[in-house]
């Protein structure tokens, strides 16, 4: 007989009824029925009822046995009553009647409980997280982050990529974010960086020759903690193709994602279409370029039926250049109670409010009801109402002024409205690219012109369009929006080193600043460079989706706290004086 | 017509002829043929013959095109004559007559030819490391890198295990290397670590109910630079599982190893039976613990020969404590020049000679010759004949002294002679399990007592060993050795925590300070721990292997040189001083 086990905890039935068996696994509950001792043993696999009756050799021992024991024990496997039988359980139909018992790792009092759904504050949770894992979700959502990105690996393997590691401890790549240092102790006073995701190096590999990279790829960034971040590493599938232009890209990776959201959406509903939205209509529509597509709600602009109307705030600020006034039709929200509602939400947001309008059925036909209606009369109100599309119970509420100020919380109360008047069909996936993001962006106070996303992405229309408004340059890059959330970035890349010169001067970087931050991919593009272009999908956020959880410690097996701390590890740590030494370093006190 | 190709340029045969196609890629070779150019078009997947005479309507651009030039070309397919045909090119049928060009990315004077096989500096080749990977052999090495890996992964998953990813800024771990540290900005002054090996957080991951854990983990280790090991990170396949025995690690690991050796290795032979050798046996048969089995020489103690024998050196070697005399059989080595030669070999590690018996043929019978059989004598000399079961054309060596001082040397002898005699069968991967490893060693010169090699070995006979003679006591603790180099390592590990305290407290470490350096990993096995164990699998070194290599840099996409420098991307190189200073770091000048 093995050592520890004849079966898991999973696996017997009534097929097994009178076999001697040999089960391990942990004391998830304890039952004492009369005298009789039940067991629930659970492993990975399972759980299994053993139970112990006085007349057992080990009954003694047995009693002994506490929860999260991790015990072995033999037994004989009987058939449950009838009316014991618990369909509901894989080993529902048997029971094992233990006849030797051996503790094979023994518990201290618990922190914290396995059994049942008892809530505990998360520094708990961390800090025995090898107790908090052995619950029933932290199992599940382990599990499916493996399988997750086990399926992301064969469905890359079989679109004809091949993954590639690239260096972990190597040089600042500049994304944006902080790096992460490492001290070289053979090089005293010089750090190599963590990389904050491989671009350089996936764009080196296009530039050797390669033709489909992807990686499951650890990305560092030293960043101020937030709940759907983590502080330190994360995961990207990180991806790259040459010979390809944006579509190449989204026909390759539509595929992977929407597979894996099929096999492991838990029967949700994964859109098939994934509309092409361009950034400028993503913002006009939905407040963002990373719209939930399951709220329905559109936003339009209805500045001509306010320009010189009775409503002096929305005229007048109609005057000044730039400005708009922007709608957010509400259908079902046609209540002055939710309409109240919803003005004191974009209050709170830091708006003067939202004016509004609804319907109302008057007994004599439609009303269209608020100040605002009043205000601006019956007829530039109807006309509201057509362009919206609106009618009766139902509501639209006006923003105004130029959309940088404005636009966000738009977004918002889209976000809220759709919730509240139930909208937003929860129990399913929609997907939308965001096109056509803008290259560059000004700076609202100095004008000055800098990249507003990538700056490594290939100008719509090459060298030339780089000689107008920088500000009308679009890039070949996009996003994939989720549900509201950004779930892949990437672009067709700047592989030319000429246009990647000209893009960085237009932003005010000189050539000797780029060959000095990307040094190694810009001396590779004068080396026959290929097209090349590819994205990144974050695969936290994708598990988190999937786990239908909003907090990214849930999907991670051993996270930092929010404070980028390891308390069960005991990280970050004080370094012993001879590390410092050899590293050539000192720390500065904190008072100098 | 797609941007940038119709078909990859390993596509088209005698199918495609007539047909109109685009293809992308680089230019291998030109070649003039009285005013016709042909080009050897590479992409990833092959080469295909495209050619341009002065008809087409683009002879000038092609004229200007230089070798490694990304371009695109649009054509006529044409079938080659029959003389023509280029059998070993599954393109060789073809060629494509050149209607249009377009210059993808062209090329500077290249510092490295990609096509042919001419030898660069290792630094040319790492500074242009996106040129060298272009070559040949380089794109080979990383396909059967990449598929390597993939089919490690297919069969760990096959064999019911789960890829989870451990956390990669953390903290220190000692492994026996140093360290690599990340300075916290959240925590000044406090140090990350990034792991030598996920090994606490594997044995975490199984106190946390997983059953099956592997992981493709980068490790790291700040080691001093060797030909076969990176400076930096470098890959394990690592694993661990519950509730196992040693045998069931080797049970389910064989399969994984010899399925990725047969698949990849080319067709030389991969053994089947491999097996077990005690650490002891190792050492005395083939002088290290990581054999090369295609070798079929094995060392054997001959001391009672030599007991009290003519030949003084021995005689009185033996005299003395804990002395002993091994031979090297030599079968074919039977000639005097290479006698001298294995004689002049030993001298030059440092030992003072190898004794030498060979037996030729002398007409009327069979001789012994050399000094050594003289003075012994032919009873003695006859009798080590006997034990070695040599003959006529064989040839013996003789080391003597304490093992320790002469076994490194007697196994580099073994290797040569092997080599030089052609008995190591090099068409072969022979693998052997070296298991029970002692658990302890003494400092030769202090005689202090310290783990020989991991500290979380389960002891072999658990807390009861630990009472007597800690040289005594073994762990269950193993390596696999492939062909002279240690593939894999690992242990049933020691879950429990009174015979961890035990263990460390013969190696002179008290409680305090294995909670200080282990404290995670204690702290966990208080709380129900299951026995568990596992090994790790150098992935670079397999593939190095494989690949026939025995120069890491070979396998690896971008590694440091052997100063741990990128020259590619300029690592490590020197901080900012905002950076420093958010960190709360200063560099000690040189002279300090």
């Amino acid at each position: 007989m093995h050592a520890f086990r004849t079966h898991t905890c999973a696996d017997l039935t009534s097929k097994n009824v009178g076999d001697t068996v040999r089960l391990s696994g942990w004391v998830h509950r304890i039952r004492d029925h009369g005298g009789v001792l039940f067991i629930d043993l659970r492993d990975h696999y399972g759980i299994t009822q053993v139970l112990c009756d006085p007349d057992s050799p080990v009954f003694a021992e047995v009693e002994k046995v506490r929860s999260e024991w991790c015990i072995r024990i033999d037994g004989n496997v009987k058939a449950r009553d009838e009316s014991l039988i618990n369909p509901k359980l894989p080993t529902g139909e048997i029971e094992v009647f233990i006849r030797d018992i051996e503790v094979l790792g023994s518990a201290e009092e618990l922190p914290l409980i396995v059994f049942g759904d008892q809530e505990y504050p998360e520094e708990t949770r961390l800090r025995y997280r090898y107790l908090d894992l052995r619950r029933e979700a932290m199992q599940r959502n382990m599990t499916l982050r493996s399988d997750v990105v086990s399926s992301i690996r064969k469905r890359m393997w079989d679109s004809g990529f091949r993954e590639f590691q690239t260096p972990i401890i190597t040089a600042s790549s500049p994304e944006g974010a902080r790096d992460f240092l490492v001290p070289s102790r053979l090089h005293p006073g010089k750090f190599y960086a963590l990389p904050q995701a491989p671009q350089q190096f996936k764009q080196l590999i296009m530039v050797s020759g390669f033709d489909k990279y992807f990686q499951i790829a650890p990305c560092f960034r030293d960043e101020d903690p937030r709940a759907d971040r983590s502080p330190t590493d994360f995961y990207q599938l990180d991806m790259e193709m040459s010979f390809v232009t944006q579509q190449d890209v989204f026909d390759t990776i539509q595929p992977v994602m929407q597979g894996v959201f099929e096999e492991f959406g838990g029967g949700r509903k994964v859109d098939t279409d994934w509309p092409q939205i361009s950034f400028r209509d993503s913002a006009l529509w939905y407040g963002t370029d990373k719209p939930d597509l399951r709220n329905p709600i559109k936003m339009q602009i209805v500045s001509e039926h306010f320009r010189g109307s009775g409503f002096a705030i929305f005229a007048k600020l109609l005057e000044q250049d730039g400005t708009e006034i922007r709608a957010i039709p509400a259908p079902g929200g046609g209540s002055r109670k939710f309409c109240d509602r919803m003005n004191a939400f974009a209050q709170k947001e830091g708006l003067p409010g939202m004016g509004y309008i609804f319907w109302r059925d008057q007994g004599d036909g439609m009303e269209a009801a608020g100040p605002l209606a009043k205000n601006i009369g019956p007829e530039r109100t109807e006309a509201i109402r057509q362009q919206l599309g609106l009618g009766v119970g139902d509501a639209a509420f006006f923003l105004g002024g130029k959309p940088s100020a404005f636009e966000t919380v738009a977004g918002k109360a889209r976000v809220v409205i759709g919730e509240e008047l139930g909208l937003t069909d929860k129990e399913r996936f929609a997907f939308a690219w965001i096109v056509d993001f803008p290259l560059y962006e000004a700076d609202e106070e100095t004008g000055a012109i800098d990249f507003s996303h990538n700056p490594f992405s290939m100008p719509q229309g090459g060298m030339d369009a780089l000689d107008g408004d920088p500000l009308e340059v679009l890039g070949y890059q996009y996003d994939l929006a989720c549900n509201g959330y950004e779930l892949v970035s990437g672009a067709i890349r700047n592989h030319k080193p000429e246009i990647m010169f000209k893009a960085f001067e237009l932003a005010g970087y000189g050539e000797d600043e780029v060959r000095k931050r990307f040094g190694g991919m810009v001396n590779a593009f004068r080396f026959g460079a290929p097209p090349h272009g590819g994205c990144a999908a974050g695969i936290d956020r994708m598990v988190m989706l999937l786990a239908d959880t909003a907090n990214i410690r849930e999907v991670i097996m051993f996270p930092m706290n929010q404070r980028a701390e390891d308390l069960m590890m005991n990280a970050p740590s004080d370094p012993s004086s001879d590390q410092l030494m050899e590293l050539r370093l000192r720390v500065i006190p904190e008072e100098s």
